[in-house]
């Protein structure tokens, strides 16, 4: 009798904590929605500052800015965490041909984040096309030498997610150049990394072995690449030439700056959940969408608990991380500090791939019966929202070093809609109006929802 | 011993039925994202035909290229099914002003589907702001008379999903000018049914009640709105007015088509399941999202089975409905043609919510008891789709006459993603530029798979 009055308490005892938990994440989504002040603050990241790679003026601009932002919300703690970065510059636009006998055809081609440039009169060679590492190591040598590799991989329609497509074709791109250079390649040219058939080159950076050979690498728009494709299928391959020019260099580390804003927690002021995105972006667009919209949506969720009164228990930061694009400098020393200082995570939620419609999050390596015990807790408040998809999968690039230092913390990503953002991913079109505002606040509002329960009930 | 072995192998035939579905989706899906194509088809639709308004020009060639299309694609029937529709044509493009005094402000208005005209002088008149049928009514013929209404009830955003905004904001659309000219009204401006603030006016259609006056009724843009509140709100209302000039008129209905091809099954030629979208579309741009999409998904899903060499059990319909914008007659003659012929309807699954990426379905007025199996049976196996959301919720207006006809039919609506759709819907922007090619065929690879699980398993 006794046990049967404990457990019915404690299914009502349970009732209200969800009913409560439902009418707050209710307020938070109706603030985000009704009073969201994350698109106008884009806006102003896009169109007033820009572009804003690692060590150009953009990236100062957009850390002063963004401290001023923080301040005026009022919150606990605002302050800039010093860390030197890489200062990669493109330099004067760059020329790509395809050289068929004595015609030149022009086709867009940008140079690969970190790459060398080419010698100030540009590379010509025979090229060599492959779709994979394996078909590369295969060729070897004897096939590669002297010449310019063409990666052309395409990417796998077939994943649902294109995330998983990014990271399958992505591979050619991190790591193609650096494995051509050991076989002798003088060049690389890189099919871009998206699903789209378009005439934008998406850059990217790309990764030198240590110690290595550095090749010049340039991205090529999908179409042009089809266009090489089929001229090399013609089997006209001594007439076939590629000729391209970048001027981009690498010029001495700068000190830069993660910018960090804290809500300090009530009961524990030395536990944290950090929500983040990262400040910088390449350099051909407005980064919108990577990752304008995540450090926009980090500082909303922070100002969305203060507009409705939230108190949380724990610590909870917003931090924009510099550097994610190349070098991931932000990340590493974010989690250098937080173990100096003994701090002890929660967990960490990062938001970078893009402001679109949320479908939910995932929860890197975590133990399967963790990941149900969230599914069973939380799920069903998430399912009005839609977005109440919480499946194992990766945390992100900035967040990922914390768990090195700080072991016990779960990594989170937010995961939206994902058909969209490799169309427009490291391109020009990485602007602005290619955000919606709905998209961009209900992932503020799922954000903030998740937040609360984690301050509330753990996981 | 007998029964348990018995209920092992209805256990592992229960396990094959499911890994056979799950390879058939993956097939379907690989056929819809790596062969697609319905984004061509599109593209055609909206570049090479353009709006396709009921009566129009546009919708009579349409009708021509659609069954051209099924035909090349060989299915079993392909027919026309005629259907006379209302002919009503915009005429020149409208104009309205915001008169202050002696300062005429232009702003941007187009005509609500099937309204009248304005005398060819135009109107002007005082202007009464209402946010609601209620407080019209709450007004009435003393402050209403001679003066031109204007409905400014706002799109709440609280809605997550953006039907649901689109239907409470919509009754002042849909019914509003009617209800204004029972008061002595003399017009009705209509705030666009849309999330977004912008300068487009988004058209729809109005529904005069029947011996009721008519009065003309125009949409304006949300921006515009906003500034004619604002105004009003400054109390200066004798000196504020508004006049407008429209030139539409309702010509004698004409004949049309539904376009209709066919998969005859192979052990049930007389039972139906049908998928359809409609090929009419407004006036003011290519009708791609509302509703090329739709039309084009569902021939895709009877070119996909047949692609892959799947015979339905029973027979599969692929609809292009004309007329849903401004009568729906052509869903009304399909029901009546489909009851006369004695079919026998499965089910009807319409795609009219724009190509965007897909989230689910919804099934009309079936009991809690079913939707939990058709949960049970099906969700799993949309699952790693992400088109998982099998929730109860309307059909379609072009399938809705079907349940008159034949009581037994399940009702079923395509989810995509609806953040976007009303952003774009009635204006000039629903261009095919706005359709996304993955999220397009994603949709048709959704509405496929559960076609293909109905023909095998019913609902």
């Amino acid at each position: 009798m006794k046990k049967s009055i404990l457990l019915l308490s404690l299914f009502f005892a349970a009732t209200t904590v969800k009913a409560q938990d439902s009418l707050m994440i209710r307020k938070l989504y109706d603030e985000a929605l009704v009073n969201g002040q994350c698109y106008e603050n884009l806006r102003y990241l896009c169109k007033s500052i820009g572009q804003r790679l690692s060590g150009s003026a953009g990236a100062e601009k957009s850390v002063t800015w963004s401290k001023k932002l923080m301040d005026s919300y009022g919150f606990d703690k605002v302050y800039l965490q010093e860390v030197m970065v890489p200062h990669w510059v493109r330099g004067a636009k760059e020329e790509g041909f395809i050289i068929d006998g004595k015609t030149r055809i022009k086709v867009p081609i940008a140079a690969l984040g970190m790459s060398v440039g080419t010698p100030s009169a540009g590379i010509t060679a025979n090229i060599v096309e492959v779709k994979s590492l394996k078909e590369l190591d295969a060729l070897g040598e004897s096939v590669v030498k002297g010449k310019i590799v063409f990666f052309n991989g395409p990417f796998d329609p077939r994943f649902i997610e294109t995330g998983a497509g990014y990271g399958a074709a992505g591979i050619q791109r991190f790591a193609g150049p650096s494995a051509a250079a050991k076989y002798g390649a003088v060049g690389a040219i890189v099919r871009s990394i998206t699903p789209a058939l378009d005439d934008y080159p998406h850059t990217g950076g790309t990764v030198y072995a240590e110690g290595g050979r550095k090749i010049p690498a340039a991205a090529i728009s999908t179409l042009a690449a089809n266009k090489l494709s089929a001229m090399l299928k013609l089997r006209k391959l001594p007439l076939i030439k590629f000729y391209f020019k970048q001027s981009c260099q690498t010029l001495p580390d700068v000190k830069s700056y993660n910018v960090i804003g804290e809500i300090t927690g009530s009961e524990n002021p030395n536990k944290f959940i950090t929500v983040g995105g990262h400040l910088d972006s390449w350099d051909l667009a407005e980064g919108a969408h990577d990752d304008g919209t995540g450090v926009m949506q980090s500082v909303e969720v922070l100002r969305i608990f203060k507009a409705v009164g939230y108190k949380p228990k724990n610590s909870v930061r917003a931090v924009f991380f510099m550097n994610e694009e190349n070098g991931h400098k932000g990340g590493l020393k974010y989690a250098e500090v937080a173990a100096q200082n003994k701090e002890e995570h929660i967990a960490a939620i990062e938001t970078d791939e893009g402001g679109f419609t949320p479908r939910g999050f995932s929860f890197q390596a975590i133990p399967a019966a963790q990941l149900k015990a969230i599914n069973d807790k939380y799920k069903a408040l998430f399912e009005p929202y839609e977005a109440d998809r919480l499946v194992a999968g990766g945390g992100g690039t900035d967040i990922g070093p914390l768990k090195e230092t700080i072991p016990s913390i779960v990594l989170i990503g937010f995961r939206p809609d994902s058909q969209r953002y490799f169309d427009i991913h490291h391109t020009p079109n990485d602007v602005f109006e290619n955000v919606n505002k709905r998209e961009l606040e209900l992932g503020a509002g799922a954000i903030a929802a998740l937040v609360y329960l984690i301050d509330q009930h753990g996981l």
